[in-house]
């Protein structure tokens, strides 16, 4: 049961949806900015690939629920789906993915741990790549944003479902319909 | 210098200025969240009991430009002043502080290190002291967006100015005109 009463049944909003329901004046703006970074037009990057660093990231938070989501969202729209985010979750540097992916991994990591473990040498290895400035900037603002996705949704200790089904189902529902449809 | 070409000049735009403009797209939902956690009407926290808690946050995780700018944006809007902040930021159990603000500060501690760190002993203590679910859910939120902010400008290594002078300015423009104004 979350830390607060949110109002709502917990199993039906599950995870964020919950927190977002109870609050929705502050949801407005979480949902328009995993918009902006995770489904918005790229010059590069597609909504797989920034899903896949959303997912990574909580996956290093342990934040079951995130990372539950955020994997099937990602594996949804990668044309290697399931299989490859799970390679990336158990093994990023032996994955199947570009070494421009795998060099933002990298940053994305370390701005986990801390924004100023983001070296210069991190990003010139994502520059030798071909990494470029937005690439970086959006992978540094995702892993950012998820050290408070991550943490909101756990600091609330809200419910995360254990079957995929209901993972599976949102992912279905956010690539058609984006963020902040629910 | 950041670590990307943010294409203006940081010393005009330090810490997190210059990627928001750099990133407009971004920028916006940023603004609107801490507008809505920071500024907008609240039942019983201030604008400066919650700016304490975001200069609280960002102090633990060594934002220089981040703590310095909530730092003063608390001062400019709590009657104690600077003084209260610093006594904050030196000793957090002993300053004079609300019994229920000191709490809720216990809990924006633990969001910071792992939303899990949130027990149920240290919600039940901020009960104790009269928290509310909106003041819990607030200040897991705002910890949890400063671990995001703090990240984002230390993560693009961005300019952090030494002169109080500026950060004084910027507390004038956001007390008068909130957040996006810039």
């Amino acid at each position: 049961m979350a830390h607060i009463d949110l109002g709502l049944d917990e199993k039906a909003h599950p995870g964020i949806n919950g927190p977002m329901r109870y609050r929705p004046e502050t949801a407005k703006p979480l949902n328009e900015l995993a918009e902006a970074l995770l489904r918005a037009p790229h010059p590069t990057l597609s909504p797989g690939e920034r899903e896949l660093i959303a997912a990574y990231v909580s996956g290093l938070n342990e934040c079951r629920f995130c990372c539950a989501s955020h994997s099937a969202f990602a594996a949804a729209q990668l044309p290697a789906g399931t299989a490859l985010v799970d390679q990336v979750h158990a093994d990023p540097a032996g994955a199947p993915i570009s070494g421009k992916l795998r060099a933002l991994l990298r940053v994305a990591a370390a701005v986990r741990e801390d924004g100023r473990k983001v070296t210069g040498e991190l990003v010139e290895a994502a520059r030798a790549e071909g990494a470029t400035d937005l690439e970086l900037h959006d992978t540094v603002l995702i892993a950012a944003a998820f050290c408070m996705y991550n943490r909101y949704v756990d600091g609330l200790a809200t419910f995360a479902p254990d079957d995929p089904q209901g993972y599976a189902l949102a992912a279905e529902r956010i690539v058609r319909h984006g963020y902040g449809a629910s």
